[in-house]
């Protein structure tokens, strides 16, 4: 094996040329083994197996940098950096992460997640080496995905300008999470099938030096620098805001790029290198399914299926389910997704509605603004987004949707902790950021059929209206608890006396636990569904008050600005005397690993909370 | 006068052609006038005179519909769709608002404010409309500087796709607030001054025609649509992404403008109309200096100069001029604006040092990660961003700055209330969103000494810090008080007993004013300066619990996720038997108006205050 010789960083120069492509393969074989046992990003990470050899090779780290965009594409740049055998512990708690981290390798400068962010950081990590005299290379790494999000534009617009070295490597396979979407992919792909057109634009450059006029011509646009490379070459879109184009080279061919990445690196410009790639490449399931291998459970590799298949449904399925039944009783309702048809449960509702549709690209921001805009117009849109990736459009919440008062719905999945996906992931901010804006309303379901009855009363609704829900399987008990929703109000489960346990969404289900311990130590325990977590709903709490002497609230969102210290508010203004709880996630980012391990750790099961209540009582 | 004869929107079609002119004359002194009186944006309103009035010629309004990007360039709209009374008030508590206001008129179709909104929301107008079966034309108006803003490309990138007549028209003045920046204004400018480019393309083009080979080839480049257009038009960055590009057009030639805009109207696609304007157009102390005149305080119509000239320094003064000491001081530190270096004061900064300033553009999202490499690179970087702006960055702050602790310094200008901008400005969510990040913290200087004592401070900070202080003129009383900044540390200002009343930053002042209304009710009163908002000063509480009665958080920022928040979490658990009052501004979002009035309408002036303690101590 030739990867065994591979022990740290620039280990890989070691590798006789004849031999890269043999490697190649024995790290395909490599991810494919071990992301089929722990599960994982897969068809990235197969598409960019040869472009990250071809950078390691290019580069010398930890001195020259590369930002990996997102970074779920980045395991052959582990393997290749001495963490061979963190593919044990990929993404379990304590583990390797699946994403670059400054505290994992020195060879990761900085730590990526969310999409968009690269050529920011890149351009940052420029100006610093250029300020402090050090000589190195800096690489940021992009997709065609995350080109379609606008941070990216903001900072080519600003790469423009540099004068010294840059370079930007776009890894275009043609694919966001899903399908790519938007002018901008449509103009990728017309460069990705453009020899016809690049001997065309060779035969305009050739005829006209053999025009009459055309030799003066051809010495003006040599001078004209834009319009000569209009002549010449392809990516003047990049040419056009004054980045260097090269490309585009095969991604799967070293060499070829080992020549490009030689000439982008004597450029003193930002430059972009377009390199094209095939998702899933080597793993012909990931070839035909790119979006089922995006983030992949363990699978079986013969087959390509999921080793434990599903059995239950996910509220992501249930949100899927009624947002098709939903459209067919009424025509106002538009669905909108930012590049995850597939992941919010959307894609059925693609399939009977295409026009009502609109899968938006990687672009939070305009996904919102734009169901500002057609609520505007009298439609009913329903925006699903994940809660981590919602806080991009923190500002068009509060400026574009609130202020007007205007009627969007807000479908938050993977809200709560998200597990293995780590710190950047985690939706755990959403009650706050929500919380702090004005005209929003947020409620959180306890069981599949509430995400349905909460969904339905949201469409129904007249200003915003946003409603979260976590990642995996949806609770399916307390069936027989499903009183109608009605604005602002919570539901009584239990309703005991001594112990008032008043939960959010997912944490329904762990205050039942919480209270068999409780009773089971001679505690008589209320639970209630809170349901609204704005606005809270006072009328429980003072009933709430009145016959409890401890009351619990459990939410999995951080404490500032959540639904504890709204109770707080409440009851220490028109309740005194009663005794109040917080059970909330800490000011801490959250690391990856298995959810039952994350919440014991941060405070959020049942036992610590039965701990702390008796802690409380004593 | 021409203008009087216009009352109400599609007015101006009675006008005779012949006086077209001399209406926009008119419209330009009734601005000049009434804004040298009132104050409000001047500049983009007199650039857009004759760009207005020909939408108002080509279009039927309130059927048709206009989204003005960022909005401040509304004033014609205003004056030609009924609103010429309103100017009395502009701007003033109930009066008219300087932006588009749907509740103002049928003919503002989507409140705007912040920057590079108006394409996604015109483009769910356009949706709305095809899906409702409906027939009318919109607009979305954005200028050159609102493109900087990646959302507006996350829109055009969209708009790409669309099938349906869509208009954009591209406002292009060369500027931002101030000068405009980045590789797609470079672009722009050389569509501006192309003339020679195009007669050149011209040239290739009858060259072509004449050359041996020529023929076949441009026959077959007709039928590669992008290439042909290469040749002949500029604006192929648009027409790249597949949005037709029609322009450029001079934006003060009412006739030239309608020609192109019956062109628009034909398109079956998304089209952007080049309009070049002149910001501050016809009023010459304007066009000299735009920045000034961008939102411009009552001024002299003779010299162009402040009516009342500013007598005491603003915080932003002192911001600036700590930030070109600190700048002399040490070399790691870098300052960042997006699109605001007037505003923000770091004019002066990018004078002495112009290696170590970076002005984005209007890109706040870049502009966060764009500091978070710089920090990662080794720098000091200062990002100063307004308040209601930095909202915009809300993710970028959380997962590229946070998440990592880099040592970034957000400089928050213009918290709190900011009056006549109104709703869309008001800096009254930081405290919030800024307090769910795990590992940011957060202060507030109760006058100008201690804003330069924390920027000192927070500069040799070792993780992500903020600090937010208001618009206009700084305080200056309390100036003996200036205790050394320790990290988490509150200032007792007074320390007495009875009442405690705990400010945050602007909020100090006010509760001078309180106490000693207070005092002469016989009332002992205490005052801590919070200092800092995030850690809050625990030792600081349990002191206060000790010693009085009742503990007031005065802070101009919305309760959710706020000081009194925190302020209330640590007491009720540790100080029980202490009364707590949270002053803060209501849930609600706060109109335009002087501030003073503002504070009186959201409870945060001292007679409320006072009031309200008064009430709880009964």
């Amino acid at each position: 094996m030739i990867l065994e010789t591979i022990e740290k960083e620039n280990d890989i120069k070691n590798v006789a040329p004849e031999n890269l492509n043999l490697l190649a393969e024995e790290i395909r074989e490599f991810l494919i083994r071990k992301i089929s046992v722990t599960g994982g990003h897969l068809g990235s990470n197969l598409g960019a197996v040869e472009l990250t050899m071809a950078l390691h090779l290019s580069l010398n780290l930890p001195k020259d940098k590369i930002v990996w965009d997102v970074g779920h594409q980045s395991y052959t740049h582990k393997l290749l950096t001495g963490r061979r055998s963190g593919f044990e512990s990929l993404r379990k708690y304590g583990g390797m992460s699946g994403f670059p981290k400054r505290k994992e390798s020195a060879c990761d400068c900085f730590d990526t997640g969310h999409s968009s962010t690269s050529i920011s950081a890149g351009l940052g990590l420029v100006k610093a080496r250029d300020l402090r005299n050090e000589d190195h290379t800096i690489i940021s790494v992009i997709g065609d995905g995350s080109l379609t999000g606008g941070m990216a534009y903001e900072a080519l617009n600003n790469a423009a300008r540099i004068k010294k070295n840059f370079i930007i490597v776009l890894n275009d396979n043609n694919m966001s999470i899903s399908e790519n979407v938007g002018g901008m992919s449509k103009y990728l792909n017309n460069i990705r099938t453009a020899d016809k057109y690049l001997d065309m634009k060779e035969g305009i450059y050739n005829s006209l030096m053999e025009s009459r006029l055309g030799e003066p011509i051809v010495s003006s646009i040599r001078r004209a620098k834009s319009s000569v490379k209009q002549l010449v070459i392809p990516g003047m879109f990049f040419e056009d805001m004054g980045i260097t184009y090269l490309g585009p080279v095969d991604g799967h061919n070293i060499n070829a790029m080992l020549k490009v990445f030689r000439e982008a690196k004597r450029c003193k410009s930002a430059v972009l290198v377009h390199v094209l790639t095939q998702k899933g490449k080597g793993f012909v399931p990931a070839e035909k399914h790119p979006a089922r291998f995006h983030g992949a459970e363990p699978f079986d590799i013969e087959t390509g299926l999921p080793l434990t298949p599903k059995t239950k449904s996910s509220y992501t399925d249930v949100f899927s389910t009624v947002m098709c039944k939903l459209g067919d009783r009424c025509e106002d309702i538009v669905a909108i997704t930012a590049a995850m048809p597939d992941g919010t449960g959307l894609k059925r509702f693609r399939n009977m509605y295409p026009e009502r549709f609109f899968d938006v690209g990687i672009a939070e921001e305009h996904a919102v603004t734009f169901a500002a805009g057609l609520a505007a117009g009298g439609m009913k849109p329903v925006v699903a987004i994940y809660s981590s990736f919602l806080q991009r459009a923190y500002d068009q919440i509060l400026h574009d949707v609130c202020i007007q008062n205007l009627p969007v719905v807000f479908a938050i999945d993977r809200a709560g902790l998200v597990g293995s996906d780590g710190e950047t992931h985690q939706g755990i901010f959403d009650l706050s950021y929500l919380s702090s804006i004005p005209n929003m309303h947020i409620m959180a379901p306890k069981n599949k059929w509430e995400l349905s009855d909460m969904l339905k009363f949201a469409v129904s609704f007249a200003g915003p209206i946003a409603l979260r829900y976590p990642r995996g399987e949806a609770y399916d008990g307390l069936r027989e608890y499903r009183e109608p929703i009605r604005f602002g109000k919570a539901e009584w489960i239990y309703h005991e006396k001594d112990i008032a346990l008043i939960a959010v969404g997912s944490m329904v289900k762990t205050a039942l636990t919480v209270r068999e311990e409780l009773i089971a130590k001679g505690f008589a325990c209320s639970i209630v569904n809170a349901r609204f977590v704005k606005p809270v709903d006072t009328e429980m709490l003072d009933e709430a008050a009145r016959s409890h002497r401890l009351i619990v609230t459990l939410e999995e969102n951080v404490a500032s600005g959540g639904f504890g210290e709204k109770v707080r508010d409440y009851l220490d203004e028109n309740c005194p005397g009663v005794r109040l709880l917080t059970i909330h996630i800490p000011d801490e980012y959250v690391e990856h690993g298995n959810v039952e391990i994350l919440r014991q750790e941060v405070g959020i099961d049942a036992n610590t909370i039965v701990g702390r209540i008796l802690e409380c009582l004593r």
